[in-house]
């Protein structure tokens, strides 16, 4: 076990409240359309807030609830879906707008898009568990609403804006950590889920024939779900192996928040129990690398997981990418 | 020591050679004006390469030099200071590109912009030493030609495009390896070193007021050179406490390449020799985060470093942060 304990964590939706009644007005279609398709009965939108605004924000609480003071931190990673800016790193921008540019502590990303926060927690942990970082903050803040493309209603109906904070300690007791971790990439699904523009590829200057659709998210849901459905069993076996564990002895499954049809479907198949399945995509939507770690949050908070408990995030990603860890809180 | 070893590495210039004379007509300034600022003889642009196809590239030739297959990989991971697309990680693109859509090899990205290498190699090489992942390649494409805003005449003039893949072995032998690394963030110098479109706080889309300038580099050389001069003696005395070395001990130092007259400022600052020192700006300009694993290939197929050497790489990157790794080869 690399004994890393989540100390805190904290998390934010911003202001605008988006109903499933007013998403099938935005969308043009009939009154309940959006919720059948997506179970998703409203999500957050930002109004004023933005990606540094409500990662300060969950970074603040956490540190708070930690008893932390910023400087303490070791490192700060930005585990983010979709950064601020193409260049600094969103950690860099997030440690600015803490005024804590004098600080020294390292920042730096990991991008994995919805499993950014997966790929980061279980990399880093081997980190912690040298004890080179001891105490470290993942942020992840999304902002999905600025790059949905309303024409594919399906995807847009099912996104959602907000921000999370989870810090880790190095456990000088042993007694929490990561039991077990993997994470696979079939890039057979690279185009499924992606924006094309935002990097060097289309560039808006360089490259006159950009359009303003590649700046937009493209999703073929069905596929995603399809080469999901075909990967995860297998993959659980591999996660699972050498633990003396099966996923049905986990207290709760923590899974990226697709919609609610498919999110049953891939509980059925792990043959897992509601109770033993968090599903916040109801109240939140999907929000990229955000929704994994705010599940973790919610189950906190709402007591589903306590001290000695074992849970399990597990996700998929663009990329295609799937990915999870075994948790003992 | 972190027992990592290189087993092989490549680059890619692409083939527009663009030399000191070409830049000064492309600037409208008079001739011999960049060579001078910046002491880059020529750079390479890409003409039909992009950063998946110069990074497939790489990695192909990395991969037959180490007499692997890309299936015996444990991980690939995406070490560019700018992606190719917004959505998915560079990693995955590379891998659909180089065929190996089934092979479940992981796929993630590192970002801190010029130390992306610097900071995927010192995190990841955790997971290798704990034996998580024992074959990992590296790859940093950089097309820093597109974004360059030629009104700014001097970071312009600075840059050149190019990739290297750099593959790391756990080695079990525990000749090679991570002596010491270190990195700290600054972020008084978050905005001295941009692009502020790209990712979700200025989208093209959504904030009608993106103008073309928010999607290239906006650099404030001199600002950055001042910050890098305060923080570098101090932080090479933490990189190097406990390792019962100097830095003048080491066989080599590979910096970050800036221009040619702050490179020599830094190396007299660090007390270096001009053979302890590469320099490689010349023919091959800044190349952003793939200027560090280029100057590592180049030093060994020049024969400045030989196994059992012990060399150093140190770069600073738009964030501010300051990274470095102290490497037996």
């Amino acid at each position: 076990m690399r004994n890393i304990k989540i100390v805190s964590s904290a998390k934010y939706l911003p202001k605008k409240k988006v109903t499933a009644k007013q998403m099938d007005k935005m969308l043009g279609v009939e009154e309940g359309w959006s919720l059948k398709k997506t179970g998703v009965e409203y999500r957050h939108y930002v109004d004023d807030e933005n990606s540094i605004s409500m990662g300060t924000i969950v970074l603040k609480e956490a540190l708070k609830k930690a008893n932390l003071e910023f400087e303490q931190l070791d490192a700060l990673v930005g585990t983010c879906g979709t950064p601020a800016q193409a260049i600094p790193c969103t950690a860099s921008l997030l440690q600015e707008a803490m005024g804590m540019q004098e600080s020294g502590v390292p920042c730096f990303d990991v991008n994995s898009t919805c499993l950014s926060f997966v790929t980061a927690v279980d990399m880093i942990s081997y980190a912690m568990e040298a004890k080179r970082y001891t105490k470290v903050a993942f942020v992840a803040s999304e902002v999905a609403s600025v790059g949905l493309n309303f024409n594919q209603k399906e995807s847009s109906a099912l996104f959602g804006d907000g921000a999370v904070c989870i810090i880790f300690e190095y456990d000088t007791t042993k007694t929490s950590g990561i039991i077990a971790s993997h994470m696979e990439t079939y890039s057979s699904g690279a185009h499924d889920a992606q924006i094309r523009a935002g990097g060097s590829l289309r560039h808006p200057v360089a490259h006159k024939d950009v359009k303003d659709t590649d700046f937009l998210f493209d999703m073929n849901g069905p596929k995603i779900f399809k080469l999901a459905s075909k990967v995860i069993l297998p993959f659980c076996e591999k996660l699972f192996f050498g633990t003396q564990r099966k996923i049905q002895d986990m207290k709760l499954v923590i899974p990226h928040q697709a919609s609610l049809l498919s999110l049953n479907l891939i509980r059925k198949k792990l043959n897992l129990s509601q109770q033993q399945y968090m599903i916040h995509v109801y109240n939140h939507g999907n929000q990229i690398a955000a929704s994994i770690p705010i599940g973790i949050h919610d189950a906190i908070e709402m007591g589903k997981i306590k001290r000695g408990d074992e849970f399990m995030v597990l996700g998929t990603s663009a990329g295609f990418s799937i990915g999870a860890i075994i948790f003992k809180f």
